[in-house]
């Protein structure tokens, strides 16, 4: 590849920047992708990373892997520190500076705690596989606690399981720890009934799953509830410590809150000196180009745009969709042709609660319980990446599906180690 | 069950403390059955997820879960910091202790640096899950680096890769590092050939894989040097620092450098106040009990002893059959039968090399090459504990024998971390 060609910059290897990158493969340009991760992430499933029913691997795959037979692009592991829209550079972890003619930006967006950052010692949140082990290794540890400890109050408080935030992040963890308590360990333990142990979804605001129609919603309450969870509509936790969480006044002694409960955009939106919105997403121009920067484009989470009226949700399918669209505008510039604005393809909102339990919504088509789950399942295996892991994900489900077992349970660090990241 | 059943503690669930504790599932006997991890490891594989080729949950499942329907055993995730025999008490790590009537030890064993205490920096070694993952972090992370670094002196560094160890680990981790350099990560680099990566392992000794006949030996060492490996013996490596190491006089620039040279038994056994061998060993009865503590027992690669005349080897095999007599002896003190000694049966020797390459000694049969690697990895995945993994193990290994490629290849942490344990 010659260095007379476009350079076109990616920053970030996730469903936005990964489909922009294999939309420029035949495109006169070279390439460079860069991200802090070697992996691409299937994000959908990282929750089954955290509740042990996949292995980290099964849900990602190497960037340069995926992208070994795509000759104009070049990945590169690291850190973007800064980025200069106008000189056209950005800066890396390591000290050094890369050139772009063309940037995309799409570096996503990661849990936030709305000003309460003291909470995020005691309420891990999942974006990444890092979070994932962690996570899993919390919620096993826990059982283990309070099979080890005598004391009936500190074996309640290990037992007692929060996760903070309806969503459906929220929603499929809480489904899955309930089972996990009342299926998978059963007859594990000699001192405690893993069943006994209380899974409390908490939502702020008045429903669960609120980006879905309001039946759809009571639903996927009635099945949380089936499968054992407290679900806890209308009032917001006002506190989190190591101790447990205060909610509408009254303290909750609990070993393990999760938060599911709000996501902030990167803090690279923050160099291109564009208004952001609230979550500190980028308005982008209606071609996802930032104003004034028709050379810099904002694609997946971390852009705030507009479709048929209406903002594109922050999911994988949004993601996918505006990498093409930016990829195009790109080939658009280089051959002096018209910008197009980026149009939305709704393809439906899927959301899983638990073993045989989701929610599908698709125009006038509403779907709940098994015949969704069998929909939600076949639909999120078919988009993972990678044959092998679509076939050993197929049959961890399975396996899962049959016997209620869990075949990731592994803690990693020693059993006496403080309960850090792993 | 009751408080006045006789109580067997069972320190360690590898293979030995695992099938002692089954062997004892009628006896009339509770059982505690203590690890510091929550899981038991199939070690015969941990290269290949040191190396990328298996996830972690792939070769290990939940003590609690293997064991959850024998119900005379309490599984406890716990470090036994000491021991007293006499007083028949062992001291848990959370300050806890527990009382026994019998002890089975069999705490294994951990790699050694033989006085070279400041080499374990710079040479990780290969025992645990833990240490697998780090070295799978720091190999998937040097080529990495190489990839990034423009200086040819320090590139030529990071894809400089030694073994220090001509055993079973040593061969299977060079083997396997040269497959890796030479297919695996073929294309997917723009800077770098991994191929040019140089594996050069290291044994103090005459010869690799010791513990086989002669012939085996020689054609183990022609398989590797066919895979891309430097095979060095007779000469012992001398230093080793971040920088790299020196073997017979040269310094070798080299930021990999692994150490599966040694192992040293668990300082656990030094509480039971027995002659311990050169590597800490215990030299025991031919009961294997410990002499003058009829009511405790070692099993495992803590253990010395000789059967037919000949010390029984630290492998897998052994340290279940020492398991099952140790259970086997306490059975006989309770119902006051006399002792029989230890007698191992030789199930014969198997050392894989690489892909379509292994040696395997039994009896008067020997073989090589690609017959000797089937033979290797049908022992191998039959004998992995769980139905999950054995099948999904085989379709790993079934795609890796195909692609040459490896399914696990995630760094975990972020791109600029340190390269600690992750």
């Amino acid at each position: 590849m010659s260095e007379a060609k476009q350079h076109v910059v990616i920053v970030g290897g996730g469903f936005g920047g990964l489909w922009a990158t294999r939309a420029l493969a035949d495109a006169d340009v070279r390439i460079t992708m860069i991200d802090r991760h070697n992996h691409h992430l299937f994000q959908p499933l990282l929750y089954q990373v955290a509740t042990a029913g996949l292995s980290a691997p099964d849900i990602a795959a190497p960037l340069r892997h995926i992208l070994r037979r795509q000759g104009n692009v070049e990945v590169r592991l690291a850190e973007v520190e800064r980025i200069e829209p106008l000189a056209r550079r950005v800066h890396l972890g390591d000290g050094s500076e890369i050139a772009f003619d063309f940037l995309i930006l799409a570096s996503g967006a990661t849990h936030a705690y709305f000003g309460n950052d003291a909470w995020a010692a005691h309420a891990p949140g999942l974006k990444t596989l890092d979070d994932a082990l962690h996570l899993r290794r919390h919620l096993l540890l826990a059982f283990e606690r309070a099979e080890a400890d005598p004391d009936p109050a500190a074996r309640a408080a290990w037992l007692n399981f929060a996760v903070v935030g309806g969503g459906p992040t929220g929603v499929e963890l809480a489904g899955t720890l309930a089972e996990i308590a009342r299926h998978t360990l059963r007859n594990e333990f000699r001192h405690i009934d893993p069943g006994q142990a209380r899974v409390r979804l908490i939502e702020a605001g008045p429903r669960v799953l609120a980006s879905f129609p309001d039946d759809l919603s009571a639903r996927a309450r009635r099945q949380l509830e089936r499968l054992g969870v407290e679900v806890s509509t209308g009032t917001p936790v006002s506190d989190i410590t190591s101790a447990g969480y205060r909610l509408g006044g009254e303290f909750v002694a609990a070993r393990t809150v999760i938060w599911a409960a709000g996501v902030a955009a990167s803090p690279l939106g923050r160099c291109l000196g564009a208004p952001l919105d609230r979550a500190g997403r980028v308005h982008v121009e209606a071609d996802l180009s930032v104003p004034d920067l028709p050379h810099v484009f904002v694609v997946g989470d971390l852009a705030s745009v507009d479709s048929d009226g209406k903002p594109v949700p922050g999911v994988a399918p949004a993601a996918k969709q505006m990498g093409r669209h930016a990829a195009r505008m790109i080939r658009a510039r280089l051959s002096n042709r018209p910008s197009t604005p980026f149009r939305y393809r709704d393809f439906g909102n899927l959301a899983t609660i638990g073993r045989m339990a989701a929610v599908v919504h698709w125009r006038r088509l509403k779907l709940s319980g098994l015949l969704a789950w069998w929909f939600w399942l076949a639909a999120h295996v078919f988009f993972l990446i990678g044959f092998r892991n679509r076939l050993v994900v197929l049959l961890n489900w399975a396996w899962a599906y049959w016997s209620y077992q869990r075949s990731a349970r592994i803690i990693f660090g020693g059993a006496q180690d403080e309960e850090s990241p792993s």
